[in-house]
């Protein structure tokens, strides 16, 4: 199977010298890859042969590689009208629309999420049932794996039907990525606290309840961390304010570490001792390698890298791509939404029914 | 100074074996405490003769202590109306009524979270212009200093005069425990994400610019781990939620670390040479320093210790209702909160004027 996948190369804080080195290297550890390089075409060229190692690496997966030329980039600071509006040549929105056009399987892109999501949602529209997107990650947990959580910021003010949907998408999100049937969900809540839970979070679990999802009930903070459930969904202020503050505990922590580890010269003597064990502990840690999140809902595979990714990195949003593509995010979502649109057709038919008996009276 | 301080014996998953100890050993440390001991007498007792040591402890402080006898126990799994309703003779409600009764300046308790809020607040009473008590607690941040993060679940929905309310109280905390004067204070938000807050968000940062507080506006998720600002106002839903998430991200990387530095002999070595290192960081993340939480806005210093504890972690709590109740939290809460109150009074007596007028016509 051939999977093609369309990179924004402009996008993020670094644009070529990142996306362009990711895709070669994702192409040639990828042989069922065809990758759609978009941006501005002399650029590509130019980056695509910046030296030795790039040019060879190029010569290796030629075949599986076009460049589509964009004039226009999507700017960090650009206003939402400004990408939306007025960048209809953007690498972003070229890009966004090989998927529309049926030209790539999947997009990925390190440019400003305000503005990928926005033009995504503009240009591919929502899948049936899904009335706003949302944005899912998968995060590090204690257990070696990892656990899928949604929305990250996309949507602030939620009702319950939202978390409702997002359940759904992240349900076969996880499915897709890791081929996992029938994934665990959990709800993020308050527990032992004074008061258990906000009106919006209490009448999702209820809708969760019924919903033909594996809906194992609430879960507290710290049950994205402890792997209990595959997927935690939660509103997007809400889980934009978790994933940040988690990064900064991390952060932290790390610098913990280093400053004990460099305080004086018999302290760095034990690190030098200790690197293997060290070098271990920051793989375990290192973000990178869970970079990727999904802009989910969409009808279309839309991949967005952390704007500060290195290439590294963003081979791993690449490869997110790609999964989600060969393993159909799409159908799987279409399918868990099945019996939720059916729910809604029958009760609206019954509403119309309802209707009509007034009428007649 | 003398500062009064009741604790309850009885509460938190240990009980005595823990509170008993740490009281005496934090009256050994602290010359101007005054510890009334809270709960069954004869078990007080007991564990006050427990062994040699003890017994020598109490002999050195026994001038400061005195019992209380109490004959009921709030259990964890009690109800908030039996906790309230048919325990009146809990150690939890009659170590708050000695603060009620001018017999103690503030009262310290491990026991479950909302039968302390829910008596304390019954008890105690709000302090004037406060709707609703909050939960605040110090978190380290990366600066070595702490932050205040509140609310902590005492509130789930919140309107933006609530989270005013928080940051007069979270400012006045600091401005007490850490002797700050106009501490700075930071809205809880999502950043650069789609859409920045959400409307009670939006409306709170209007309400706070006006307060006469320090406010420095938006922060994120991971600036309550960079030390940005003194105090971070968010509800008690997000406050929960980003705190236990924050807890499972410590404990996650904590067990990272255990993992490697135990993987066979090699790294068991380079563990013990590293062990002086490792002890500094252990300290450094040791969440028992920061044990005791302020219920803060009630008409007296009411400190939460985490249920679980032990003696050392304790101690600390205890040592913030000393803190608090010696640099006047409650009159600092008072002061903040006057310009808010005469705003309320001025503008209640124009709506009062203006129905006078209307009646008049």
């Amino acid at each position: 199977m051939n999977v093609r996948i369309a990179i924004d190369c402009m996008g993020g804080d670094h644009g070529l010298p990142v996306t362009v080195p990711a895709a070669l290297s994702f192409a040639r550890h990828e042989p069922g890859a065809s990758l759609l390089l978009v941006g501005r075409a002399p650029l590509i060229e130019a980056a695509l042969a910046r030296d030795a190692l790039v040019a060879e690496q190029y010569a290796m997966v030629r075949d599986r590689i076009r460049i589509v030329h964009a004039d226009e980039v999507v700017e960090m600071d650009d206003s939402l009208t400004t990408a939306l509006r007025s960048k209809k040549n953007s690498s972003m929105r070229v890009a966004i629309e090989t998927v529309k056009d049926g030209a790539a399987d999947a997009v990925v892109s390190a440019g400003n999420t305000g503005a990928l999501m926005a033009i995504a949602r503009y240009v591919l529209k929502t899948q049936a049932g899904i009335d706003r997107p949302a944005i899912a990650q998968l995060i590090p947990n204690k257990t070696g794996g990892v656990t899928a959580c949604l929305d990250l910021g996309a949507n602030v003010d939620c009702e319950a039907e939202h978390l409702l949907q997002f359940a759904i998408m992240g349900s076969a999100f996880v499915s897709a990525l890791l081929d996992k049937d029938r994934p665990t969900v959990g709800l993020l809540n308050v527990g032992e606290e004074v008061i258990k839970g906000n009106e919006v979070v209490k009448r999702a679990a209820e809708l969760l309840r019924t919903s033909g999802l594996n809906f194992q009930g609430n879960v507290e903070g710290d049950d994205i961390f402890r792997g209990t459930v595959d997927v935690v969904v939660c509103d997007g202020f809400v889980g934009n304010l978790v994933l940040k503050a988690s990064e900064g505990v991390a952060q932290m922590l790390a610098g913990f570490i280093r400053e004990e580890f460099t305080r004086g010269p018999l302290s760095k003597l034990s690190a030098l001792l200790a690197y293997p064990v060290l070098r271990r502990i920051r793989r375990r840690g290192d973000h990178r390698r869970y970079n990727g999140a999904g802009l989910l809902g969409l009808r279309g595979v839309v991949i967005k890298s952390h704007g500060s990714a290195d290439a590294y990195g963003y081979e791993f949003a690449i490869r997110r791509g790609f999964d989600a593509a060969s393993h159909q995010l799409l159908e799987r979502t279409a399918t868990a939404m099945a019996p939720l649109l059916a729910r809604i057709s029958e009760s609206s038919a019954a509403a119309s029914a309802a209707g009509a008996d007034v009428a007649q009276v």
